[in-house]
């Protein structure tokens, strides 16, 4: 299980633009669907908290993923959704040990 | 995507507790294998914080996690579990919206 680099991120969209931001995450994530180093990358909604989405990411390697993200098509996407956001994203790096469904 | 009940789960162990705390979550995860509700059951330590463990897990439905749960032969595991924890799971509930990987 050592050859992954997953994060869990917590981002806290302005009031009234957490769907806007779900909807850049998930066409920016498209540019993912055919790159074999991204394992998963599901985007959710907080079931309480009506401004936070949660991103939970799997990838081969920490290079890897930041090869994925330096991709320059992104950068609309990225610049668009930080001027939704309050704040910056909360990313916590984490290392998986195991479990079912992959 | 509205079929699914998801949840982030952040475990604080006692200091020095947390792989045993590990190889607890991931056998009792066995019991989850062949259980078709449970989607994926991911554990992770924190990479930061050396008492901290995630685990990410998504069910079919709220009621299957429920039942999955309270299966008998997981009492012990979560018994044992809860002595070497410091105060109880936290657990953040989310709602699937889409993305790579499923």
């Amino acid at each position: 299980m050592n050859n992954h680099y997953a994060l869990i991120n917590k981002l806290k969209a302005k009031p009234g633009k957490r769907g806007e931001v779900i909807k850049l995450l998930l066409e920016s994530g498209m540019s993912f669907q055919d790159n074999t180093s991204c394992i998963f990358f599901l985007v959710f909604e907080d079931a309480k908290d009506p401004n936070v989405i949660w991103v939970e990411d799997l990838w081969t390697s920490r290079e890897d993923h930041a090869t994925a993200l330096a991709r320059p098509e992104l950068k609309p996407f990225i610049a668009k959704a930080i001027t939704l956001l309050e704040g910056m994203p909360e990313q916590i790096e984490i290392n998986l040990m195991g479990g079912k469904g992959l």
